[in-house]
Formats: structure tokens, sequence, C-alpha cells
């Protein structure tokens, strides 16, 4: 079989659109902003890839009827903007550093042959310790685009990461200055232990006054009470974890 | 080499032939049962799948004569039946993820031009306890064959498993629902802590049912008496293992 | 790079010759086997295989020159004989599964091409406890070499070795059966625990009397006092390790 | 995605050049000395080296722009000598057995187009205690090598590296004598403890004399200096770590 399956359902055409990654991660900050921001805007998926990459796995919904794990595109026509969007997310990320590579390359050629004229990556910044109010850390293929995005209040802070940026949010930046794709990572500060609605929210904030979209945040904001009220009741009866140096780099 | 090596002994003519798999797995249910049904139904071996995706061994026979690991494929004719059988059986799944998906892969061209019109994968339900009277959970590719499985006993229950279906037993629907082939996995119960004849018997009770054959089961209730004999020697003398919680799900 | 490398210093004519396969492994039998054959029948080296499935690594000889890690084949013509000798020894075997495949179905090609009728594969039993007197187990591709290496002193002893024949030594018999070539595996019974020249001679006095040749075995009788010193001292000292169960069955 | 990608900025025509590499390994001493020689001389970057072997990560410059983690090469012409340099600097080594040898064939394909005669590679030779005075290993491709090194005041002493040499500087010599190119692996003795600027120094030293260049050390001087301060902190306060033997001959 191929080492990377892209099966359409659907051949989209769409004006200058801008793909948006969000990946299983630290914190699964990332995942959890893409499928917030396809639910809240609607998004049509369209492909899906199947890849050797992943885990030999099948998930098994509600019904009882399986699904394949993947990674799935869904696009947003957007008629009132210059750009539409397209929206990746997905079961795994690859399982291997080769994948990782293989994988983000076929995206990158499947987003060029759909026009893509921007990228953004959303991921996680593990802090090994717990966040009241993250920061939205950014990195960029393009040295204009950091003064741009710092006036969107994203932080360029000298020395973060530290290890860099792992996995698919860092390879497609990587990948696509290699390939002249422009792109920025925002990465929204965690702590690494819990899935982080919180972190979820603060990228999109961000995202949102970018590329002028508006989202409802309220899912994201009970979740976030939820985890809040676990984390709360840990802190009352756990010494809090030091922050481990090998985590504080990572980012899904 | 080739990745994976096909070598067919004899090329058979089926009528819509149905593909039952059974490989080793948690509890080794799947493997125990399609074992079983190829020994009562006197399957006939036709193939014989190689791979440098199994382990790098040949086992020895009690005459000396050596055997390369393999997987094998039998066929049953019935001339009172619409379905005759092919059945999967082998010694090892692949050892890795591309493996595994490499493997199943073939095993799906394979049915293809066997004419298979359809799958049954066997496998067991990790549940990390001892169970008295395993179900049989099910899993498919298409929304109709749940209602048609509840009608021969099996059980759907949202959330299980879990974790969805790992291995050959979930691949092979996965794969095989991109692919166009209709398929079910049954799951025996069983605690995963030893080789279960008795989730076996279960699984094979279900299958009997939907594919209108009689087994005799006394091999399997021997084999089931000797590993109960065991474990109640077992709980007595030691505390009963709790329930791990990354047991609960795995399916082989 | 190519997956696996062949170079050949000379392309020799054979006569119907005979392989025989010493690699690193339990006790390092075969390799001491192996090695000792080529040096006392003054075997001639005209092929070096490289590959990637080797450790990343040279070796560094005595004057400083380096020596990428490699199998290597060498010759005997024997005029008195039918059968020419054709010897595998190396410094490793390869480091993955797929490697070992890869690898032992190149080696099985080049013997093909030389006009190899027969293999024989040396290795170590490991029995996970001291052995005074070793014995030399055999596997074998076609029945009718069992009473033929009976004939030779060869024990075949059923559910010995119970977990089969791991690596080089089982694989050229696996693949060698799936492309016809007939093959027999000698182990010889060790501990497991030091290098042993005792076992590889064990091997070596019946391959001597199987293919006809004489051996001076001074030279591994003086490395197998020196280890019995080392081992027998350890005895006065240390209780001496239980066999373990995971431990009996492989093969090198 | 091709395996290993290299992407020339610039082809230019270099006179008889000599390949210098150095990588990350133990105590990073070819690296540093790498990374100092292309500073003092002025180096100009021509060709950077991405791959699937290498970790799927990109690192974050200080500007917030990323990097695709590489390997990369650059060039020193040198009117009054017979030979320009070719330095290969980066980030990681390959991270398996087959992507080292993947990369160091694409480096010696490359070297050969860029008609280099001749290659130094430079690494570390782990000793597991501190070393006061390190000394320079060598180890070569072609026996005459020897004596015109020792010449050079590096060591050859047999035995040493008892392990032989492992990755990129290994491999480069070893792959490098099979296609006929001409090496000298030349290791600075170190602790492996920590990064190790004296041990480059040594290394950069010979180095210095052989291709008759000029350095100035001072930052490497600065670098050993703060080492020296941390490690006699230490040495105070805890006791010395006993050399482990498998430590002893890896050499990065």
């Amino acid at each position: 079989m191929d080492d990377v399956v892209v099966v359409y359902k659907e051949r989209p055409e769409l004006k200058a659109p801008v793909l948006i990654e969000g990946l299983p991660g630290v914190g699964n900050v990332g995942k959890l902003a893409a499928e917030h921001l396809a639910d809240q805007l609607k998004a049509t998926k369209f492909l899906e890839i199947f890849s050797k990459y992943f885990p030999p796995q099948v998930l098994v919904g509600d019904s009882g009827v399986v699904k394949l794990v993947s990674n799935e595109m869904s696009y947003v026509k957007r008629p009132d903007s210059e750009h539409d969007l397209v929206i990746l997310v997905g079961d795994y990320q690859g399982l291997t550093p080769d994948g990782q590579y293989e994988l983000s390359d076929r995206v990158l050629k499947v987003a060029k042959e759909l026009g893509v004229s921007m990228a953004f990556t959303l991921g996680g910044y593990g802090l090994g310790k717990l966040v009241e109010k993250p920061r939205v850390l950014g990195a960029v293929t393009d040295e204009d685009l950091v003064e741009e995005m710092k006036g969107h209040g994203v932080t360029f802070s000298k020395g973060e990461p530290g290890s860099g940026i792992v996995g698919a949010s860092g390879l497609l930046l990587g990948l696509g200055k290699v390939y002249g794709m422009r792109s920025v990572c925002l990465m929204g500060e965690t702590s690494g232990y819990f899935v982080d609605p919180k972190a979820a929210q603060a990228v999109l904030e961000v995202l949102s006054e970018v590329l002028d979209f508006k989202l409802d945040f309220s899912d994201l904001e009970d979740k976030a009470e939820q985890i809040d009220a676990l984390t709360s009741k840990l802190k009352e009866t756990e010494p809090q974890p030091e922050p481990k140096k090998e985590d504080l780099g990572y980012i899904g």
C-alpha cells in the first residue's frame, strides 16, 4: 500500500485558502483549537488521510461502526473574505520521525494543489507548571511575520521554546519554508499535565483576530471550568509537581 | 525480497467466500477460535504468507523439520451454503505498525482476488479481571450490520472498547472499509491474563449461528477446564489482580 | 545506497559448494566455529557484504586502519571431495527483523549464483546453566535429513528448541526452504553466559564428519580451558544462576 | 519526499577540496571543533541537507524565525594552498542506523561531485573519567596515513577505541573506504560527561598543522575555563564517577 493514502470526498474550489493545523500534542491544545474552529465555522470535510505511519487501529463509534484512524481536512468558504479556510485535524500524528516527515510533506503537497497561500499551525507550549493566564508564543517562517503577529498580541520571546518545536506544528513550518510556504506557529502556554481548553481558547483568540472571524467560546469555557475544578482539587491534596526541564520545550 | 511474500499451494475456485481471521492477540482468543474452526471444518490450506514484518524465526516441529513463521489461509467448500469459507490463521501479527498495515492490506487484496464478499475478524476484549460468562462484543463497517449481529446475540456497548481495536482484527475492518469490504469484528470478553478457550468458544457460537455451521466444542471445553483449574488455584493463593486501565481496550 | 551491498573481490568457480554459516549469537558458538573452520582450512575471502541493517560502525585494527562492519564469505576448494565449501562469517547480524530477512535473502541469492547445493548453519542452544558435555541439536528443512544427521550424532529432541530458532541460523533454513534450498542447523548446547569454544568444537566435530574434513582443535581447546578456569572460579564464589525460561530457546 | 534532500545555495568551484566533518557526539567534540573552524576561517555556507532521518523538529532563532534541523556544508577558498576546504556541521546525526548509512552515503556522493580528495572526521573519544591533557587518537582508511598522522602528534594505540567508532565519524571512513576515499578520523579524549572545548581544541591543533592554517583559540579556551570551573566544583562536592566500560569506546 502507499505510505500515505489521500482520499478526496470532494474537490472544492477555494479562494486563496489559509491552512490551519491542529493535531494531538502537548495539552492537546492544537487539536482542541482546530476542532472547535471547524465546529464553530461549520467546516465541510472533504479529504481523509490514512497512513501506515499511524497506529494500526480503528476507533469504534457509539453506534458500533468503526473508523480507521486518520487525519482529515475540511474547508470553510468565506464570501466576505479574501481567504477561504482549510482545517487539518486528526486522531494521531505520525508515530515515527520519518512518518512525521512523510505526512507533513504530503499535507504541504495537498495544500499547494488547493492553492493554499499561508499556513497557521496550532499547538501547546508545555511549561511544566500550572498557568493562570496563558500567553500565545509565536514562531514564523519569514521575518516580516514577526511584527505582524506581535500586532495581534503574539509573544516572541528569545530562547522560547528553547528546544524548538517538535512534530507536525514545527515540521509544517520547517518543510514549508524549504518549499516556499509562509507560515506561523501559534503556541498556547499550558502545564502539559491536562487537556487544556484555556490554552486552546487563547490561541483561537489570536487566530480569529488575524483571520477575521468570530467564535463562540462557551464550549471551551465549560471544559476549562471542569478542568479547573479538577486541578484545584489536586492542588489541595498534592504538592505541585516540579517543572521538569525536558518537558519545557516539547510542542505538539 | 518483497515485503510480503504470498505463496499459493493451490488456487481454489470459491463461491462468494466469507473471510474469517483469527491471529494471536489478547487471550489468544482469535487464534484459538480460528484454529478450532479450521480443524473442525477440515479446512484445506492453500496459501502461505511470509514477511519481513514477522520475527526472523523458524519454528521446529516434533520431527525436527523447520517452518518459517507465517500466516496461512485455508478454505472450506460448503455445497449446501451460499458461502464458502476462507480462514486466516498464523504464528504472529506484524511486529511494527507499518508491518501491520502492509500485511492487512495484502490480506485484503488476496481476499478480493478470491471474491470474498464479507469478513469476520475474531479477537479478545481484555477486561483485566476474571470473566465468568464472556459476552461477545461487536464492531462493524456498516451500520446495517449492527442490527443483524444483535439478532445473533452480539453486544454493542457504547464506549466499549473505549480505545478502539488495535491490530489485524481492527485494521482489516478499517482498511476494508476504505476499500469497500463489509466486515464484522467479534470480540470475546477475556481477562487477558491467560489463553482463553472459553472466550474463543463464545465467539465461535455466535459465528456458527451467523454462518450456519455446526461445531463440536469438546476440545475447547477441555482446555477451558484446565485453565479454570489453574486459575481457581491462583485465586486461592493470590489476591485477585486489579484491572489495569491500559489493559481494558487492547484487542488482538 | 542499496540496502545490502555485495562487493566481490573474486568470482570463484566452485564445485557443488556447501554453504556454512556462523554469525554472532548465543555463546558466539556459530561465529567461533565458522571462524575456526575458515582458519584451519585456509579459506580464501572473496566477498564482502555491507548493509545499512548493520550498526553504523567501523572497527579499528591494531595498525589503526578501519574496517566497516560486514559479513564476508570465503571459499575452500577441495580437489578430493565432491563439494567445495563457502563459509559465511561476520561482525554482526542484522539489527532489525526486516534487516535479518533482507540479509538472509541476499545470502541465499548469492549462494544460488555460486551453485550452492546445501547449507549448514551453526549456532548455540542456550540452556541457562553450565553444560559439562554439550550435545549438538539439529533442525532441518527436509525430513530425510533427520536420519542422516542422527547417524552423525546429532540429537533431535521433541520440543527443543521450544521457541524455535531466531536469527540468521534459523532464517537461512526457513527462507531457504521457501526457495528450495536443503539445509541443516547445528546447535551446540551452551550456558549462554560466556563465549563457548567447547560448544563450537562439538558443532565442528559433527560437521567435520558430515563433510569429511579434518580439523585441529587445539586453539579452541585452549580457549575452552581459559573459560573453564574462569567459570570454575565463579562457581566457587557465586551461587549458580537459575536457568531462565526466556533464555532457553534463543539461538544466534 | 526523498529520504535525504540536498539544497544547493551555490555551486562553488573548489580546488582539490578536503572535507572536514564535525557533528554532535560524545562531548560534542567534533561539532565544537568544526563550528569553531568554520567560524574562524569565515567559511561560506553553500548547501543544506534535510532528511526524514533527522528529528521532526524546527529550531527557533532569537528573532522567532524557524529553521528545519539540518546538516550543512560551507567552503573555504585558500589561494595559497593546494587544497580548499569543505566543512560539514549540523544539528543532529541520523536517528537510526539505516539513517546514518543513508546520510553518510549522501555526504560522500556530494563530496565526490565537489572533487573532494581527502576527508577528516572529528570526534570525541569518551574515557568515562576527567582528562587533564587530552591526547588525539587517530584511525585511518589507508596504512600510509598512520605514519603521516603520527608525525603530527596523533596517537595510534592498539586496542583503542576498543569497540570501534560509531556514527558519522566512523561511517564516513568506513563507507569512504569502500568507495575509495582516503580519510582520517581524529578523536580528542574527553570524559564524555560535558561538552568539551578542550578536546575540540586538541583536535583542531592537529588539524591546523596537517592542513596548514592558523586559528585563534580564545573562544574555545573561554568555554573550557567555564566548564573547568563547573567540573572542579562538582569534584569538591561529589565522588568522581567510576569509568563505565560501555562508555569507553563510543565516538560521536
